[in-house]
């Protein structure tokens, strides 16, 4: 955590944060980085370990909400079709998808056979952002090995900004990555958390929205630039242990895109803007044990607190992943400034 | 019931039927009728009452499978986005949906202000086909007084067939109207019933298929008709006391038009194919009590037995629905055979 | 258009408005109130003409986008399925739809066989908001006579603020009602308009956001109130003149949410928020003539600027249905505000 | 083509067939395999191309319908959100899918290299099926040496039954793999083609319908075994030349699964039953040129007879597939037997 955060404290929402403000104040999450920083690349991957025990055999009741399906994030179908994830979650750059893929599938086996169990179809989920500005993308550079690194780096607490798969991303204009948010509401007495992890590739300077000014407007004319047409994507990984199914959840993460509007997305054609998400209040066994299984599910008016949270978390977790990344320069010389840089240079110091 | 149901036996499948092999095996489930029968209109209303409980306050966990989405029903839209359903389920004809509407909005109103409550925003669930073959339908001639009789003659013994707003439909170019059949599937040792109603005006007489016998197409051969373009609708109630949730009964729903395709469908154009359906396992409490809820639900893949039991029902429901229908002539003289008649004037008798 | 309007004028986006920043503004789009008045009742029906001609013979491209399915509309199915409108818009109160429906459908049957033809199935398009706060809503004044009253009046110059459908409806717990704007974006050097037509019944005081400033929460300080639960809805009717088809007028409506964002709508569970939009660029027949038709689509990534022009109108259609009603007794004598007046009583004044 | 295509000439529907009665009587298409055939492996990959030039700067008009969803196929949500493909479709072995997603994207880099383009986001279109009965499936043997090998044997007159990624396929319990079927139908008195390729790994003995006789029950009982639960797969790939937007196109795929029935298939749970298209008719350029585009589509009702069409190929090109695969015994010397000798076995010979 750098300087600027504490420097530009977020006042985002009025619910109560978590302890750590991460996707790991849900317990038995945690997030790992394998980040490749050459001249010729600014990349990497980055997974969330959604729980504490392989998940494949119990697995977690999960949902997926694309608002924007220009991307090529994969295993996101059957999570729609069986409401649960059966993986950890990996994140890479557009065309490494495949060989991520490839890797998370052998991290799998790997994890099962070492359980004496053999499983013989596995869901990887891999989303992606476009690092093409900074990172030689073509060339595809992330691997088994990468993924195998990020899972063994994974932990309750883990860096945010210009890491992992974040390292070669750019939001708004300016330099992005990850950046992590938590909000903790009640149920019947019970407090129970939300945390979303950001992987921001997405949107236009001029319609970057900070603190309520419209700063990054004043910032591409001090620039001189204009921006051009909206790509990248951007992927919000949210977590919980509220009760829900995946009906249930899916309507949460629905409200996510709120966040971002606040802050001046416009959901531009070539982005891949997907919200992916899980709980791990619920678990469905793979094809063992009692036919019946229990559920703990909220009654449904009482989800009007949690989209609150997670549109509160969206919007801090896209706000961090901005503040918490420095300037970059990469792949054939291309500069990104980090958003601090910029208000430094063509705000503050006027 | 007519001497055909007996001297053609239907074998459907291979799994065991319910006690009355009909939606009201499901506990609590009734089914009434408001029949309309004059020379100008072959028409009426029919309601699926799901539990013996109002169920506004205890809405029923419920789901939508929409297989060709032209066509008028009414109360679709928040069933998929909140999951249960709050009111009766009303069948009628195609323009009249509106009065049957605001019919089962008067008759929710009653209901409840008989229970002392108050409610101001309620979502009925009308579902229709198009009966204009055989009735005036640009009338209208269906209102609140036949929900309210439909409601009131609700029993778990039901007539089939030509009754209530299946008076003047038409399946595969024969008589169409009600039919039910029901299966039973066990979880854990336990018993659990499916159960489906048919409300069929759909398909081409030369598609269809009977026992596995290409029956339409000689029939139309020897009648010398050749069908139209496919018009119509058909419309399929499930109701389950299986423990699933919305997504998971969206699954099983899903698997209906298999039944359809058996005999003969081919989901035409202009047809609204919907299969809606509830399982009186779980209830949702309307805006009261505590906030976590339990719910029981199906290990995943112990779907595959209730998959295969509502593709029975819905093959079997249908061909009831054509067998206990009689030879009909509506408005302007229209005449549709059953098949029954139909096969006993161009087929046996030659 | 009252004095607020000039006294706070609105500088939403950076896209050119059109002639009469009103949905109106697509060549054809007519809007019509029946405004039901008295102590008892604050509602009506509301209609949006989408074309001067039938549209039941030549079918308007159209498209629906569901951000919260909690509500009552009807027709929303087939305009999914097959891409196209054939009736005009009527918007009402909640538990009316089933009257308005059936209005509606005879006043198509009547403008059909005005021309000589005789339909047997219509979609009528029914969307509704919740004016329970003001009206006595279980009593549905509003039937056929209303519709014909809104058709009749429906006019380029249309009044926005508290009338017709909107004469009950309240939004961010100010009050709300109708609320318009349009933008001009060009293609190949040719100007096409997009407008669109708020009917607003959302949002909670505490979130509103004007300007940038939250200005909700002050009021609410100031006015001693806490917000409920979000109940209500908001439907936005889209018009435009671009050439798309239906997938890519979807991808449009997705976008509106993003525009009800940035004022503070966080998509409350119980609120039915429905996009539903056609274009006069391309028609469908209605089973007659050729049986391959031209449509003129655009280039995909050239819908940026449409999504860009789409949030634009949004964001202001829905303040200005604010900014020109006007505070509201009625039904058992719950008022609610103006947010001028609320602005002048609790900001202004201090 | 062996001996049994001719002894069980295959009469289904009543629609004339193209010329070679293959995907590839649609002009432009080609299909290439790679198989992978030891005594380990029975394996390989098998493409699609959907036309002569390179799809990724005139892409061609594609839908996608998931009818159960439980799979690893990976590029189908760009072809949801925008309409279109941009790649050839790479089929192969579930846990596979990764390294022939990297392959196709490193044959796509090739392609557009070769004519000096340089594209930086590729959504590589990848579909599998679960061959570990045949197969070691978790030694994930195929990779982009067997892409370039699938692309460069493509060609209108291709193999069908157990080779590429139909080597180790079982469909009904019998030997599965590649079937392909086309059907003609006229629009304004000009002929247009659909033509489907199945890739086939689904449905239980006991289910399979031949020739509407239950021949999978009485050679089950014969060969005295049960089927398991349904696992496996199948994939659909269809190609026509017809005039219609990616929501007609989706509309027509809808129609695929209704021939599946008709053979058997009950839709199992663990199944990825996948339903891929694609239009020739109407092209998308890749961000150059005019902003507005010339559609050709069809009148909504004249869809009734592609429907039709698209049933009747998915039904034999399904049984083409179990009628052209030989016996096979893979890997741990497990052994499926073909459709043909099973009938020679356990009916004919009795």
């Amino acid at each position: 955590m750098n300087a600027l955060d504490r420097n530009l404290p977020l006042a985002i929402g009025r619910l109560p944060k978590g302890k750590r403000n991460s996707i790991a104040d849900v317990e038995g999450v945690r997030v790992g980085h394998a980040t490749i920083d050459t001249d010729q690349f600014k990349t990497g991957v980055t997974v969330v370990l959604p729980c504490a025990h392989n998940p494949f055999y119990q697995k977690l009741v999960a949902a997926v909400h694309i608002f924007n399906g220009y991307g090529k994030s994969a295993g996101l179908m059957q999570i729609r079709e069986v409401g649960t994830l059966e993986t950890p979650i990996a994140l890479t750059s557009t065309l490494n998808v495949g060989l991520v893929h490839d890797g998370l599938v052998q991290a799998m086996l790997d994890w099962c056979h070492a359980e004496g169990k053999y499983p013989t179809s596995i869901n990887p989920v891999v989303c992606e952002c476009h690092d093409g500005t900074l990172s030689d993308i073509a060339k595809r550079p992330a691997g088994a090995a990468h993924v195998q690194e990020a899972i063994q780096n994974a932990a309750e607490d883990f860096a945010q900004g210009s890491v992992g798969a974040g390292r070669g991303l750019t939001c708004h204009d300016f330099k992005g990555g990850f950046g992590s948010s938590s909000r903790v509401v009640e149920m019947d007495g019970r407090p129970y958390t939300i945390g979303i992890l950001a992987m921001t590739n997405h949107g236009l300077m001029e319609d970057f929205i900070f603190n309520r000014r419209m700063i990054g407007k004043d910032i591409a004319k001090a620039m001189r630039t204009q921006s051009e047409m909206e790509r990248g994507s951007v992927i919000l990984v949210v977590a919980t242990d509220l009760p829900v199914d995946s009906r249930q959840l899916e309507r949460i993460l629905r409200r996510v895109p709120v966040g971002l509007a606040r802050i001046g997305s416009h959901m531009g054609h070539a982005s891949g803007d997907i919200v992916v998400g899980f709980t791990t209040a619920n678990t469905m066994p793979h094809e063992h044990g009692k036919e019946v299984v229990l559920f703990q599910v909220l009654r449904e008016d009482a989800l009007n607190l949690p989209f609150r949270a997670a549109i509160e978390c969206a919007e801090e977790a896209v706000l961090r992943s901005m503040l918490q990344s420095e300037t970059t320069t990469g792949y054939r010389g291309n500069t990104v400034y980090s958003l601090y840089d910029a208000i430094e240079k063509y705000i503050r110091q006027k």
